[in-house]
C-alpha cells in the first residue's frame, strides 16, 4: 500500500489552506499554457463522441484548496471557450488526493457559484481511480514530485546510496543518492501513467505542471536538523533515517517516462522561467511557512512534534541567510509544463 | 440556502460512525426488498444504452458509514447478479451528504477490497448534484425524513402552529403543528424528486427506505428539556424556539409526492413491520446513544453544550421508563420501502 504524506489540514495559521502561495504562483504561471494547450491541441469533437454532454475533469493531487478551485475553474472556462455550444455542456470535476487529505476543509470551500458538479476522489494517483475511458481532461499541478515512498536504499548503511546527514538529494555529492530518487520516480511515474492511460478517453488530454524552484529550500530544513544533532538534542541516526519522498523531475525524466508508457503523445513540453513575486521580494518567511504547511506532518511523524517545532523555528531564524541565498540562486528557478494527449 | 444537520463526526464514543445500529437494522430489514426490486423491476439493458460499461450508483444522505458501504456493496452485488456479463461492467459509487458531513472519516473507512470506484459528493440532496441523466441507481435510506429546515410557523407565537413546550410534532394534540411539518415535507420532497428526475437515466431506479420507529423516542428528549425548564435551569422560550427538522412520511405522503412529480412510476411501495433486535431486548440505552449521535449537533447549536449534555444524561436516566414504553409501543414500529422507476 502506498504511503501518504498529507498537507497540513484545517484552516489554521500553518494550514496548507492558508499557506499555498508558492503553489498558487506555479498555477498562475502556467495559466496561459493550459488555455493554449486546450485551444490548440484538444480535439473536443473527438472526445465528445465518448460522452453524452458531460465533460469529466480530474485534478490529481488537488490537496485542500483554494488553488485547485482556481485551476479547475480555469480549465472549465477554457473548455467552454473552445466549445461554443456551451448551453448543452455539463461539467463534472473530480478532486483527487490521498484518503488522508482533509476533504472536509476542501468540500467546505468549494465555490458556491461554480459551473460544474464537484466530487471528491480519495486514493493514491499511483493507481486507477476511475472507470476505463471516463476522464476527458486531467490536471496535475505541484503534485507529481511526491513519490509513493522514500527509496529504501537511502536508509541502508550498507548501501552506496546511504544518505548520511542529509534529508534529500539536494546538497549531496553522492550520485547514488540521486539515482535512488530517480529510480523511485520512474517506478511511480510508470504507475501514474498506466492508470491515467486507462482512465482517459481517446483524444483526451492531461496537463502536468511541476515546479523545480522550492527544492533547494529543503536544504535549510535539513541544516536546522543537523544543528540540533551537533547540539546533542537529537541523535544523528534520526536524521539519517529520514528522507523526503520528493523528486522534482527534469524535462528529460518526464519525456522518458511518457515515451516508455507509449499511450500518450507529448503535445507540449517546456521549461519556463517565470518571475516569482515571493522570490522577488525574497520573502523567505512566507516560503518557509509554506513549506512547513507541506512538510509538517512528515516531520512530526518522524521526529515528534517538539523537535519538528524546534526545526521549523530554527529555519525561520535563518530567513536572512535564505533571502540572500534566494536572490542569487532563484535566477535559475524554473517550472516544467507538459501537455499530453491520449493516443 | 438549505441548513444542514450533520451527524456526530469522527469515531469517538458518541460518533455516528459507532452509533448507527438502528439505521443498520433498517438497512438489513430492507436488504431482500432492494435485491427483489433490482431483480424483478430493473431493465438493465435499457439503462445500459445510456452508458458505456459503467453503472453509476448514488447513496443520497450517506452520512459517515459504515452502513452506506454495506448498502452500496449489496446494490452492486445485486446488479452483478442481474447482469451476468459482469466482466466488462465497472461501477461508480457516489456517496452524498451535506458539506458539513464528516467525509474524512467516511473516506478513511471506504472498504479497500471494494469492487467499485468511490466518490464523495458534498451538497444537499434537495438540489441537483449530478449532470442530467447520469445516475443509473439511486439509494436513500434513513435520510428522507430530514427536512431542509424547521417549518417557521412552529416558532411564531401568533401562529396556530406554535409548538409551545414541545420539540416535535410527536406528542402534540395541535393538528396545525403536524400540518406545518407535512407542508415542509411536501416542499422538500418536491425539490428532491425534481432533482432526481433530472439526474436519473430513463429506466433507472431509486429506492427509498424510511423508518418510522424511532420518532417517538424524541418525545423523551423533549421531556428531559422540559424537566430542565421546570427546575428553572433554562427558560421555556429556549424550548419553544427549538423544533426538530424531521418528518417521517407515511405511505400516503410518499405516494402523493411521487404522483405530483410525475417523472417516476411507483414499482413497489410497502410498509413492513420488521422485528427489531434492539427493541426486542428493549435496549433503550443503545437507542438513546444512537439518537444522541444523530441529534447532538442540533442540540448543542441551540442549547449550548452544557444543557445538551444535561438533557442527554437525563434521558439516559429515563431508560427504564423508555424500555417499558418501548415494549408496549414498538409493536407498531414499521418502515416504509419504495422503489421508483424513472419513466
Amino acid at each position: 500500500m502506498t504511503t501518504s504524506f498529507p498537507m497540513n489540514a484545517g484552516d489554521g495559521p500553518y494550514s496548507y489552506f492558508k499557506n499555498s502561495h508558492l503553489q498558487r504562483e506555479v498555477l498562475d504561471n502556467s495559466k496561459e499554457m493550459v488555455r493554449d494547450a486546450i485551444t490548440r491541441k484538444l480535439d473536443i469533437k473527438k472526445i465528445m463522441l465518448s460522452s453524452s454532454n458531460t465533460l469529466c475533469l480530474a485534478d490529481f493531487g488537488c490537496s485542500i484548496g483554494p488553488n485547485t478551485f482556481i485551476a479547475m475553474q480555469h480549465v472549465v472556462q477554457s473548455l467552454k471557450e473552445k466549445y461554443h455550444n456551451t448551453n448543452i455542456l455539463e461539467f463534472e470535476v473530480f478532486f483527487n488526493d490521498h484518503v488522508t487529505n482533509d476533504f472536509n476543509t476542501l468540500f467546505r470551500s468549494v465555490p458556491i457559484d461554480r459551473s460544474y458538479y464537484a466530487f471528491g476522489v480519495p486514493g493514491t494517483f499511483h493507481g486507477k481511480l476511475f472507470p476505463s475511458r471516463s476522464i476527458h481532461f486531467a490536471h496535475c499541478s505541484t503534485a507529481i514530485h511526491w513519490l509513493s515512498k522514500c527509496p529504501e536504499e537511502l536508509l541502508d548503511e550498507k548501501s552506496p546510496a546511504w544518505n548520511k546527514g542529509l534529508i534529500h538529494y539536494v546538497g549531496t555529492s553522492n550520485v547514488e543518492v540521486l539515482n535512488a530518487y530517480v529510480a523511485q520516480f520512474e517506478k511511480d511515474m510508470e504507475m501514474f501513467l498506466d492508470a491515467r492511460a486507462e482512465e482517459i478517453v481517446e483524444g483526451g488530454m492531461m496537463v502536468i505542471i511541476s515546479p523545480q524552484s522550492s527544492e533547494c529550500l529543503v536544504k535549510f530544513f535539513g541544516s536546522s536538523l543537523m544543528d540540533l544533532v551537533s547540539e546533542g538534542k537529537i541523535d544523528e541516526s534520526l536524521v539519517n533515517s529520514f528522507n523526503l519522498p520528493i523528486y522534482f523531475p527534469s524535462l528529460e525524466d518526464m519525456a522518458k517516462a511518457v515515451e516508455k508508457n507509449d499511450y500518450f503523445s507529448i503535445e507540449i513540453i517546456e521549461l519556463t522561467y517565470p518571475k516569482s513575486k515571493l522570490v522577488d521580494e525574497a520573502d523567505a518567511k512566507t516560503l518557509i511557512i509554506n513549506l512547513r504547511a507541506v512538510l509538517e506532518v512528515l516531520f512530526v511523524n518522524h521526529f515528534g512534534s517538539e523537535i519538528a517545532e524546534e526545526a521549523f523555528a530554527r529555519t525561520i531564524l535563518k530567513s536572512d541567510e535564505i533571502s540572500t541565498w534566494m536572490k542569487t540562486n532563484y535566477q535559475k528557478a524554473c517550472q516544467l509544463f507538459v501537455a499530453l494527449k491520449r493516443k
